[in-house]
């Protein structure tokens, strides 16, 4: 399980030192880039040294995609390429931030965190996107190679929909649309086994049922961390405090905004389906004892009496006249059945049988 | 019982895509459309293909039902024989939306949840109603044949009431006043089962009772989902925003506004009655339990020490004095007796007889 | 208990359709105006059919009391006589309105809930009452005879306080101020209630009790309901909204206001103390239950060894020497009871006993 | 404790009946009139019948202070004397009143709780004190003699400070000040109480302390009722809504109003506190529960089979070989201890002894 | 634990009395002006009596640094010079303040909480820091000596980044990120502490852990009062509210800004975390009571009807044929095998065994 906090903290740097926290992917760095007008779409995978001039032109949008934030040096390069405040670069290779977005002259910078659930593992895997997105550009910051971003890139090459004459707000949108598609997967996923537990509850619950409810109440802690700054920013994005998003490009942000309104909703109920799953737990748990003890009680209560009664006549007292009676012994079998079938009749009318 | 996240995701598609997302229903689309003004009501059943040319007359307002969202071609045709955006198109045929209002230019896209609630199986069914209102129209998108709108058509065919000689917004409101009307039959048909269990709950506990409570919540908390966003959907047409609402139409829209009020109001008290429901499970399964202890302790701590006794006078020792005497065996019997009749003496000054 | 939901529910009328909902009372509607200025008073009870034209008079104030709004024709007559809007009368004939103030041109419609507490059978009864205020007149709509109003009736007879010489505003002040008023006694008895349950609850915890907390939590969910709208109802009234109230007027609508927060905090608070009453109730429980089970075992633990022992010298073997000791009687009655007070003194060490 | 509705309410009078509400205190009314400018200070007391004339004059500041608002007359004549506004009057004489500010034309009248915790019986004692600061006065209605205003009083004989020079603004916040600063006092005590209880719940939980628990809950309930009106009435002083504060005092309310802040923050952990300690209890009762069952099924658990296995030899059959072998007795001894002891290793390793 | 209230109170002295509030730390007052311009530095370390006159230079930027706020006279000297209203140095010496910010003519005072948690102990030391930032100057005000700023000392030292070249704004940032940064760093402490109580919550709880669960309540509950505040504060700066912040330097304010808010998220879901670790506890405690009762219930509903039986043929009636036969004990022991054999089987398929 992912820590709350985060871990791996740097404390007291000046400002805009670029030190990448978080666990540094082991593979290279990856530098793609696609740049696309209506007619044309051209698709360069740089090499390194990442030559960083070329990525930008004029009539064209880019889409610089960087796996790889542990590659300080090239996070900086682009930083200073595209003119980037040294604080949203701090940001960008600083794995813990919080969903947001801020808007600085010029451009807009966006983190998000893509989410993918792990069924096997119950593990929710979390990674940092970052977007800066400008005049011209749209650059993403992932932490490691393998993304959400395919279906993006696929409408891109075969120029379907509005994609490939928009401008980079546009392109932004899709970013962020699938991103925000994929937490229903996630979603979907979680709610599956919440559902196989349900079933489980009812027929046997164990203590192994609870540490997979508590584990996936803290899957939903961290998920909820990382969708609810989605309504703020998306808010943000669809008032079109930008000048950089265009209006005709605004309704496409209110529909991201409504499906992360879905999202939220959807944690909340999650969460409190979850809730209601320790007090079933509880009440089941109460159950069993209960039909532990009545068992118990049961049998105790029939034979107590009873076994008191054959230790009397087990006693060696020299006078005990009945133990002289020929019939002294049938007797005692039909009192002890008349004992015992009233205890059960009792237990029955009781509703306890 | 519905899933809560809807499954039956689209994902990383461009928008506008009209994909259907939801259970396909097995009928045949159909689509009809009602014109009416104050003197005359045209109502025509269309079939495939339909001719859309005619839907809309110059001076009446048309209100066009469309049932089988899952006939993607002809809510394509509506779309742009009415000019509806692309997304809105993706809306309609999406069935997990969650209700909402969106105001375009000449129109306004209203998406909201129709509910019925089967008594017998527990269960609420949800069917996603859309309604796009725009000058001298309405069109009305429904999953399935089989609505709440029967009351509206009556009105519209007898021209009882301003129904007739008043404009879309009037109808828009009519159609909206219904489904919200149902959500109080389906609350009432909820709070019948809740009252039904209440009697049970301090008769007979049993862990059956647990899943109703489990599953009545789990239907609170979709209700809840479908009737929250209620509140600002109709405080927006309320506070006419749009110029498709005339003045006049504004006060009809407050009335269902308070309505929907009434529902979340009732909602929430339900929820609130239903959460002190397990607490009395729970109190009434301790007191059971406290009832069964006390049998086993009555019974165990009145004949431990008889038996102990008894077991005592068992023994085989040579040198027993009491058992040559001749009236031990009934002074015996006078000490368990007293000791029988204390113990029941203590047990009643306890309150546990 | 009144139902959640209320019940008897209209759905799909045209709007404005009178149609009473809710439990007609049996007694014949009751009509009775009060005219009066500064210097004079007329009060008539009108018969059926009511002459409704004499009710308004130029330079008087009248106070239009009517009991029974099952009576739809007169509540249509009324309506009509004061040109109400539609969707207003239909609001007055269904008594399952949430409380609330609509301001119309020319009058201001207010709904509250009359609130009576039964002591006896820990009931909550509720009445809806509508208040129209308009120029020259004030019209209360009530369900059935029997009000909260005659303090208000004996300080227009006796011309006491400001209520002859001001107008309508202030009269309706004064009508809602009674209501309110009777809040805070309805409050008292629920708290009496409350207060005798304490004591019950830590003397003689039973499942009785928790049907009483659980009958008053529900009373509080519908007091609740009937309390929380008056907020924003005498905070719009207060803040003069409206030309049919006179800045003069203003400061005992915020007193108004100031007792609905105290009704409302009161409710929240006696809210609060139920919550509790069941956590107190459930440790209550388990204290019993851990008194029982150390009786239980108590007992058990000091004579089950002891039967062992004496077990032990009843087995028939033909070999076993401590029979024949003539001392081996009285000697193990001296280790049986170092034994049992061996575990008495372990038990006091534990605070067992 | 004191009821949470207050109890003894009026209900239908005019308003600006001046009727008292309240506990009355049987002591004489007091009024006491300190008047003061930065060069002198006169002290009087008053006695009966009030010359109220004298109390204010052009070129000082005069602090009345009025002990005893169950003398109707008195307050009735100083508010005639100072032009009072009838429901303010009303408000004064009711000590059900919940902390208020409001702004009149030329005075503001401010309404707060005296609170004091009484440490011995564990009671909040509240008394109310109204404050009404027009130019060139401040009158104080307190319930009773004896209060916390001597550190002012002290302050003003002493001329240390700003308190002389300054106008009725700054009088008032020292009043205010006092009184916020008392409230601290009460949640030290509170807390010190609170203290106390937390060692004794892990050490010996008692039925005693759940009352204890509950009792300091409805003290936190009652106290969160006086102080969260606070931040509201001292947030409008500050703002200086009213004309009648100086700027060069605002400073001080927003100190008075940290200071309120942090008696709300303050309460609510404390509150949070005490219902962790019901969590506390609970699991607690259910160790000792544990424990007392834990003893019990061992000392069953070793001795049923044991003393079955006497049973056995205890029976009286003719053919039971083993009764003659001579090592039977000794062999069975060993068969027990075996017995015995497995079970104690049992134990053990399930960590239960 | 440092206690909730604060304790420790002064009330009823005139606003601007400088009492110290808290513990006095026992060591020396140390007061050192680092002077620093892009060119130059200069850090003196100046000793009693202090010189004052010299602190602030017209073309440096000045920090002043004062650890030892219980040294009265020195504190008010500060004030003296740099004009501060005479309540900010009330609250600089009283270290029970909530963190605030308030914007004065000229000069901000902001209060924080400098936090450190002690892993041995389980406890939240907590140091009150006023920051004063003036034209050209910010004084820091601190409990004891030892703090968090050697970062920044470091870096104006070493005149790495802007913080030189930068005014006092840049440099109140700067100390204001370090405080917020240590945050995160108790809070990882704190979150190790929680992850190794989950581990051991499954494996074997104790009422220990409840203490510990506990404890790190009221750590997050203290730690919450210290950083809600924060939000408020930061959002106040980040507005730009204040002459002396340049909006260079407002996007800093905004990064500590994003910084509190995430401390916020995790403090509240680590409160969360807490919450559900105590239901856990429950379940876990409720499973263990079960398994107990379990083996209670196995043993006793075997053994109980088996002893039963052995008595009865310990009974001493002389007429018992039983008795006589030769192969009834070989039966008996039969008969009582597959009783005990049955019930175990029974026990298998409750899955009890």
């Amino acid at each position: 399980m992912r820590s709350i906090t985060g871990g791996g903290l740097k404390s007291g740097l000046p400002p805009g030192s670029l030190i990448h926290v978080g666990i540094a992917s082991e593979e290279e760095a990856q530098l793609t880039v696609i740049k696309f007008n209506p007619d044309s779409l051209h698709e360069v995978e740089l090499v390194k040294p990442f030559n960083l001039e070329s990525c930008i032109e004029g009539d064209t949008v880019s889409w610089i995609n960087f796996c790889g934030i542990h590659d300080i040096a090239t996070v900086a390069a682009l930083g200073e390429r595209l003119s980037i405040h040294p604080l949203v670069l701090e940001d960008i290779v600083n794995t813990r931030q919080r969903p947001k977005v801020e808007i600085y002259e010029g451009y807009i910078y966006i983190v998000l965190k893509m989410l993918s659930y792990d069924r096997v593992e119950a593990r929710l895997d979390s990674e940092q996107v970052s977007l800066i997105m400008g005049p011209g550009y749209v650059v993403t910051f992932q932490e490691r190679p393998g993304d959400v971003f395919d279906p993006v890139r696929q409408r891109l090459r075969a120029g379907r929909g509005r994609i490939r004459g928009s401008g980079p707000d546009y392109l932004t949108y899709a970013l962020m649309d699938v991103i925000v598609d994929n937490y229903f997967i996630a979603l979907e996923a979680i709610e599956d086994q919440i559902e196989g537990i349900e079933d489980e509850l009812f027929s046997k619950p164990s203590s192994r049922l609870v540490a997979t409810i508590h584990n996936l109440k803290r899957v939903m802690i961290v998920l909820r961390k990382a969708v609810w700054p989605l309504r703020e920013i998306l808010l943000g994005l669809e008032r079109g405090e930008s000048d950089v998003i265009k209006t005709s490009t605004v309704p496409y942000f209110r529909d991201v905004y409504d499906h992360s309104i879905q999202v939220i909703d959807t944690v909340e109920s999650l969460r409190d389906v979850l809730s209601g799953y320790l007090d079933i737990y509880l009440t089941s748990v109460s159950n069993r004892m209960n039909e532990i003890m009545k068992v118990l009680t049961i049998m105790a209560t029939i034979f107590i009496p009873l076994t008191f009664i054959a230790g009397i006549y087990g006693m060696n007292f020299d006078f005990m006249p009945e133990l002289k009676w020929p019939w002294a012994y049938p007797a005692l079998w039909g009192v002890m059945l008349v004992i015992g079938g009233g205890m059960i009749w009792i237990f029955r009318r009781k509703k306890w049988l």
